[in-house]
């Protein structure tokens, strides 16, 4: 455990074109279940991409986790609900990336 | 201004794979600095990824800023401060995804 730092997973999801709104609803919604769900997830926010830069590289959504060890990371990644997340997921998913870190300052 | 909500700009790099330790600090270091050049920057803080799920597509490096406002946002991106670090970057640099989103539960 590393003092005041803290273990973020940043998620990010690209859409197939033929997704629609409702079917992007219903992952954003079962996503957002999720730290009812698993009590090892510490934080949660999200929000759709807005930069003006274009360097988002097709992706639209960012999810942005806390975790407070790697070993409760170890208990979400497997967690049965977080594997019925992935079912919602898969059938409208294009790209998907994922970045963990430590925080630092 | 949208409430309690905040502007998360969400940076990450792949360098190249001749860039030096020396020089990928560099890069961590000139980035550190920003908050301390640009009063715009309201949060910061970054990381180098230990994802297990092998989805980071290349990307080591995660730089997470908070901006309290799109208008704060389009003071630093032309910001010659900003331009400048881009400089320091530029050489090092494969690949930058950029993400903002306006945060949400």
């Amino acid at each position: 455990q590393k003092s005041d730092k803290v273990l973020r997973h940043v998620v990010m999801f690209k859409f197939k074109d033929t997704a629609t709104p409702a079917q992007i609803k219903s992952v954003e919604d079962a996503f957002r279940k999720l730290p009812t769900q698993i009590k090892e997830i510490k934080g949660y926010e999200w929000g759709t991409n807005n930069s003006p830069e274009g360097l988002a590289q097709g992706f639209t959504h960012c999810f942005f986790l806390t975790f407070n060890s790697e070993a409760d990371r170890a208990i979400y990644l497997p967690h049965p609900d977080h594997k019925a997340f992935g079912k919602v997921l898969g059938p409208y998913l294009d790209k998907v990336l994922v970045v963990d870190y430590w925080t630092q300052k």
